[in-house]
Parts: structure tokens; sequence; C-alpha cells
């Protein structure tokens, strides 16, 4: 079933087809269709015009639209690669949802990460007219804003500008809170002086090699969040076991050197929810019962952390809402250079109980 | 720090603006920054407005270049909902990757499913003026074209029309060809005739309640292809275990029937990874060793399939040679109506060994 025809665009039906068929006038037309109320139109007409346009499917030309009003009624999603991680993912169907109630379509941009690309990318995106620019991270952290970007209505999603810039807002999850919610939940389950932190990474390593040097702001703001949780209750966490990536097979690693020690933690609180799916899996090899032996809690709420055994009490990104915010804020008339935290969520409370 | 300011947008530099810096003509600027070789121009006139152009920061108005040409430049993945599961996903990587090297920007828009949006949404963008439309499905599956798009160049993505329609090609994942792939497998590792096939439904159940109704073309070709695959060898099936949906779950609920059986199978065919993951709990509940005592292999090559113990032998989703194909197909000069399938590689060997 191979036939291959020659492509044959469709002509797009113009206000002389229109004019022609109603038996008008073009410039009839043209004030009906385009809504003008400053030339009389008789009742008579105007349904002759709406019934010609309706039949013929004309469509109202909005690229010429976009000449005259210099509003083209599309923004840019403009992201790393947010398009290839399951997670990120979400807020661009955030964003997509939002902007679809204010009428706006979305260019989708990747840059791969690449300076050069996205140079060449943001060039061609302004020479079509978007509105606005939402520019986001896969994973939270600090960026150089490209100078090119700053004149226009601009929104940081799931990141924050190296120096701030004014009328330039950001939307990030809330981290730190996140870190203080998981202090408390295992505060309030009993544990208090056996809590290790698993996935910080060793002296003079910032994060895995594959984050591409990037600065990362989950671990630290996560762990700080955790530290003023406990404080805030007198208590202080027993210690934090290193990796040197934040895969199952790190948390296996981690979690069986954290668990074999004397006086070993009641509850492990994993940087993601990779480790916590390693430390699951050690705790098993160790004879350990989640939750009767050992609580444990993570952040991301990944859908991996449904499938787990048990299903993990996990933080999670709160990233569909994030996108919807940042689709908000690109559109909205006034800017500010807020710093916008969306709350994180704690999905499933399976893995946490009262120490043994 | 929300100290509010009114936006600001940028004024776009004109060819005036250009003109005005270099001392020439409008129309001498015109010239040189469109390319044109219909008048002479000296070539310090042409040095003196590309220096001015520079330094103005001067972009060419492709709005207006659309209205000229009638192409823009871009295209649109329409899409159910896409970007919202992490598989499907590599398909707009795909995509993206490959209209970035043909100087094509990408309108990214979601249905839901919902055909009063999808309506809507391809009105507006056919206003827009879009060169052609990757119509796209998140798991694949027939479709019915909107009619509204049968004019323009347009490609299916992970779907077939339910009726073909001349000069539309479609881009699928080659399913049979992995069902036979996965009887290969299985038969070169010495299985034969206890063989079970785990993830049809009960009679009269088309698939899962949330699959919307639609007509999955998944299970049906991966089962025809393993039993044709099988059927070559003189071998077949030793059966088939139903389930209501493809969760983990179920998985656990259906492998723990069948390998509970009398003869029980050497061999699990799971329709899917989620499926697999389930199947790999209860043959560890039950005390089989994956895959000394038991043989596994999956469908999907999802980030489960590495994570499992063992990682599965599954045969991946190609989705981001998916979307390259439907990329390319969208911008070609020739259309066809071809179904192109796109062969799914297996990821992992781990999970299959000789019968014990």
């Amino acid at each position: 079933m191979d036939d291959s025809t020659p492509a044959e665009p469709t002509r797009r039906v113009t206000l002389a087809d229109v004019a022609a068929k109603a038996g008008v006038s073009v410039s009839a037309v043209s004030f009906v269709l385009n809504g003008r109320t400053d030339q009389r139109i008789s009742e008579r007409t105007e349904q002759r015009v709406q019934a010609a346009a309706d039949e013929l499917g004309y469509r109202p030309n909005l690229t010429a639209r976009t000449l005259r009003t210099g509003r083209s009624g599309t923004i840019a999603l403009v992201s790393d690669f947010i398009s290839t991680t399951s997670v990120a993912n979400a807020m661009v169907r955030g964003a997509l949802l939002e902007l679809d109630r204010r009428d706006t379509m979305m260019f989708a941009v990747e840059t791969q990460g690449e300076p050069e690309l996205e140079n060449r990318l943001l060039h061609s995106l302004l020479a079509r007219d978007v509105d606005g620019v939402i520019y986001a991270a896969m994973f939270t952290r600090v960026v150089e804003v490209p100078p090119i970007l700053t004149g226009l209505p601009l929104v940081l999603l799931n990141c924050v500008p190296a120096t701030p810039i004014t009328a330039v807002p950001a939307v990030v999850p809330d981290e730190q809170a996140a870190g203080r919610a998981a202090a408390r939940v295992l505060l309030e389950a009993g544990h208090r002086d056996r809590i290790q932190f698993l996935g910080t990474f060793p002296p003079g390593m910032v994060g895995a090699p594959r984050w591409h040097g990037w600065q990362p702001m989950a671990l630290a703001d996560r762990l700080d969040g955790l530290r003023e949780g406990l404080r805030a209750a007198g208590a202080s966490l027993a210690g934090c076991t290193t990796v040197t990536d934040w895969e199952v097979a790190d948390g296996v690693r981690a979690a069986t050197e954290a668990l074999s020690a004397t006086d070993r933690p009641t509850a492990l609180v994993c940087a993601n929810d990779r480790l916590a799916l390693g430390a699951l899996r050690a705790a098993r090899d160790l004879g350990l019962r989640v939750p009767v032996d050992l609580s444990v809690v993570s952040f991301d709420g990944s859908p991996l952390a449904e499938i787990t055994e048990p299903p993990l009490s996990s933080f999670a990104l709160p990233q569909e809402e994030m996108g919807r915010q940042a689709a908000d804020l690109v559109l909205a008339t006034r800017r500010t250079r807020r710093v916008h935290r969306v709350p994180m969520p704690l999905t499933g409370h399976t893995s946490v109980a009262a120490p043994a």
C-alpha cells in the first residue's frame, strides 16, 4: 500500500471567497467576521455572511492578525530536556491545560542543554512573535538566563536565576518545606535519635557526573529542611551516608552500609525514590521488614514510589501544578520576580511506622 | 522579593531602524536582509546594512514571511496525552530532534482524548498556518482521523486510521515482529511446550476499562507474533492467563495462578513490563528463581525493566525513532499512505535462561 501522490496543500478560504458566495462586498464580510461595529450592517447580510463562511469552512487568519495586533496567542516552553523525563513531563501537561483555558498555543523546544542550540532556537522563536517564554529545567537548579529572553514576558520553571532578574518570576517545588515535613512524619511516628539521611555526595563532589556540572537544588534544600525540622524538636540527624549517584544500585550499597552499623538507624530518609528502592532491597536482604523494623521516607513521588513493596512514603514533585502556575504567570499583565514555592504532597504513608 | 513592575514587551527592531542606523533607504535594507538579488546594491552598502542589523539585534519577522510564502516553518504534534506518559514521551524528543535539523518549530497540543477540545485546538492550529500535523496516540491504537486534518500534510504516530486515507502515512512499533522475536528468544534458550502468555482479557472484554474503550493494537499483535513464531518451529503456546488490567497487582495474581498449576510453565511471556514485575514478585513468593527456575519475557522496554531483579528481557517501544520518522515524513514532499513499522529492540537478556 505504497501509492505515492504529490502533497497538495489546502488553499485557505479567503474573505473574497465568502463575499462571492454571500453576494456582498469583501469589506462587509471583513466587518462581520472580524466583529467590528464601526459600520452598520443589516442583520440579514450578517446572517448571509455567517452562513457562507460556515459552508466554505472559513477560518480567521491568525498570522495576519498577529501582524496587526503584535500578539500571536502563542508562548514557548523552552527546556533542557523535560520531555524526556517522566516526572518532569507533567510540567508540560500542567502548562498545556492552563494555556488552553487562556486560548494560547504552546511551542515546545528542547535545547539538550547545549548553549549553541539554545541560542539558535531562541532566535527562531522570537522571530515568530511568541508572547512569552517559560524557561524550564529537568531538575531543580540554578540557571543562567539567556540575555535575549530578558526583554519579553518570562517565567522560570523548576529553576531560579543565578542572579535575581527584575520582573522574572520563578516556580519551584518547596523542597525545604518537604524536608521539614519528612522530619515531622518521622518524629510523630516516634523516631528521634536514629534517623539517617541517605544520598549526600563525598567531599569535593557536587553531584553525580551525569548532572552536567549543573548546580542542583534538591539535595541541599531537602537536607536543610530535614535538619531544621529535627532541630525544631530538639533532635538531630544520626548521620548521612554518601553515594556517587542517585540510582537504585547506589541505594542498595549505601543502605547496606548504614544498616550494618551497630546502633543501626530506625529510619532512613532517602534523597530520591531510586535510592529508596535500593534501600528497600538492602533491608529485605538483611531480613529487615519495612516499615516494622525500618521506616523509609523519600522524595520525588515518582511512578516508582507506587510500585515498590511497600509503596513509599514519598514527597512528590508537584510538576503539574508548577507547570500550571508558570503558564498563569507568563500570561499575567503584572510581573514580579517572586520565587513561587509549590508544596510537595506526601504520597502514601505505607513505609513509615513506629520504631520497633 | 515581590517588587511588581508592569510588563513591558520589547519593541521589535524594524527595517526602518536598520536603515536609519546605516544611513541608507529602507528598500536597500530590505533587499540586503531578505537576500533578494533583483536590484544591485554596492558591497559597501551591504556591509553597512549588515553591521547596523547586527548591532541593533535585528531579527527577520517570520510572521510577515509566513503571509508572503504561505509556509510558517512550524508543525504541530497533536496527541491525546503523550506528554503525560513517560515512555510515549520519547516520541516528542525524537520529533523535536528531527524537526530541529530541518529548522522547523513544533507546537505541542494535547487533546485529553476529548473530541470537542480536539476540534477547538485543531481549528486554532490551522488558523496559525502550520505546515503539517503529526497526530499521535499515547498507546498504539486505531484512530478516527478528524476530517479537518485530511487536507494538509499529516502523519499518524503510534496509531493507524480506522480506514486507510490517501497520502497519510502512519508510524507504529513492529509489535508482530517483536512477538515473533520473543518466541525465538525462548525457543533458542530451550523452552518449547511450557510457554505461557500472561495478559489477555476475559471473553467479552476488549481491554482495561481505563483505556477509554479505545481499540489497542499491542495485545493482539504481540500475541499473534508470538503464536506465529512458535508455530514456525512446530511449537505452540501452553496457554494464556487472563487479567482485568495491565498493572503490577494483576501480574502478581495472574502469575501466581499460572505458576501454581501442575505442569507449571518454564517461561512466561508478559504483555507488558508492569505485569512482568508482578510475575517476578509472584515467582519470588513461590520460591522460584528467575531465570534459573523460570524465564520471563516482556514488552515495552520501560524504565521499569531496568530496575527489576533481575532486569527484564523486554522488547522496547522504539518511541524516539518513531517520533523521528514521523517528523521526517511530515516534512516530506511526496506522501504515501504506507504504514511504517519500526523494530522493537530487546533490552537486557537477563530474565531468560535454559529451562531447569
